[in-house]
């Protein structure tokens, strides 16, 4: 079938895209605001970008019928500063409440009970239990629409990369370590359990 | 561990991070040459951007010690267009074979076995065997680091959806049906076999 989405709903629209651009990796996003309030939030519109220098991005989504931008934009264009933590399983019930819609004056670090640690070079602190975290400095914010429904591109420089030890080797990062989970369509998530692997054929090919 | 990108070589950064932003689908993105050479490429920078419009970005890298731009880029600067396919497990080793670095007068549809089916509102066609796939206008192009193993941004606007009847409710895809597989780091992929739901909480939080 065929859909044009000019002829439905955004609501409609938005959760056919979610249901088919999957399964989408977390970004568990810290920032601090200017008056020092700590925000954390799930992002799972995130990909990398670029290897060098290397560059993520993450698309926080405007909210609600008067469109108001997240938090987390909020605190970004103020800051220029982010943490992007990876969401383990064992974390889920901790980022899931995160993505509730609090006011800004909550710190969710404490809502969750996530353990904030120092960051090395910028303000928002990383969380403690995500094995794998990465300290950011903003490169560039793409407000792509201004509509409920759309959205920004935030665009960050990687300044560190933090791993638990474990996990490492050679700059490679063991997957069943790192148990990363990942979102599908509606309220379903993925693991990432059931792998297998593809060389890149190298050409003539056989 | 904390590790300074800085300090290392490109090569090692870059497969850092394709092991820690895990799992990353995959846009199987059909373009045609202004000479009418069909190209069909995988990329795993890939994510949803906003609902209203509904806008995608993938983000091809610069290739090779020439810091070469992909014929996909080069291709999509000159049309305009472009579609977005996505790869079921059965399409694995057909997309595969596009992940070749293939010089750009040679047709990935006729390499690779896989059917070329024509779109509604754009020239590149879709490929038959993908069981949902998207028709994109260019929006932007962001190019962010002209070094090799830098990379770009694509953002496009979708124009058409196209999904495989059986797979379709009320807007939601039934993931089962789709049977997405995804990138993790190095050469393993992932499927999305293994599920659950987490519905997302209401405040306030009880």
């Amino acid at each position: 079938m065929t859909i044009l989405p000019s002829e439905h709903e955004p609501r409609d629209v938005y959760r056919l895209m979610t249901g088919i651009v999957v399964p989408r990796p977390i970004a568990f996003v810290s920032t601090v605001s200017p008056d020092g309030v700590r925000n954390l939030a799930p992002f799972s519109f995130f990909t990398a970008v670029s290897g060098d220098p290397p560059v993520l991005c993450f698309c926080p989504l405007n909210r609600g019928a008067g469109a108001r931008r997240k938090d987390t934009l909020i605190n970004i264009e103020a800051t220029k500063e982010f943490v992007v933590n990876i969401v383990s399983e064992d974390m889920a019930p901790g980022m899931n409440i995160c993505s509730a819609d609090f006011p800004p004056d909550v710190d969710e670090f404490e809502a969750s009970g996530l353990t904030p640690v120092p960051s090395d070079v910028v303000t928002p602190p990383r969380v403690g239990e995500s094995r794998a975290a990465m300290e950011c400095r903003l490169l560039q914010v793409v407000h792509v629409s201004p509509r409920p429904l759309g959205g920004s591109l935030v665009l960050g420089e990687i300044l560190r990369f933090h791993i638990l030890d474990e996990l490492f080797e050679d700059f490679r990062i063991d997957p069943e370590g790192l148990r990363p989970i990942a979102r599908m369509g509606g309220s379903t998530y993925a693991r990432t359990t059931d792998r297998f692997d593809l060389p890149r054929p190298e050409l003539p090919l056989r």
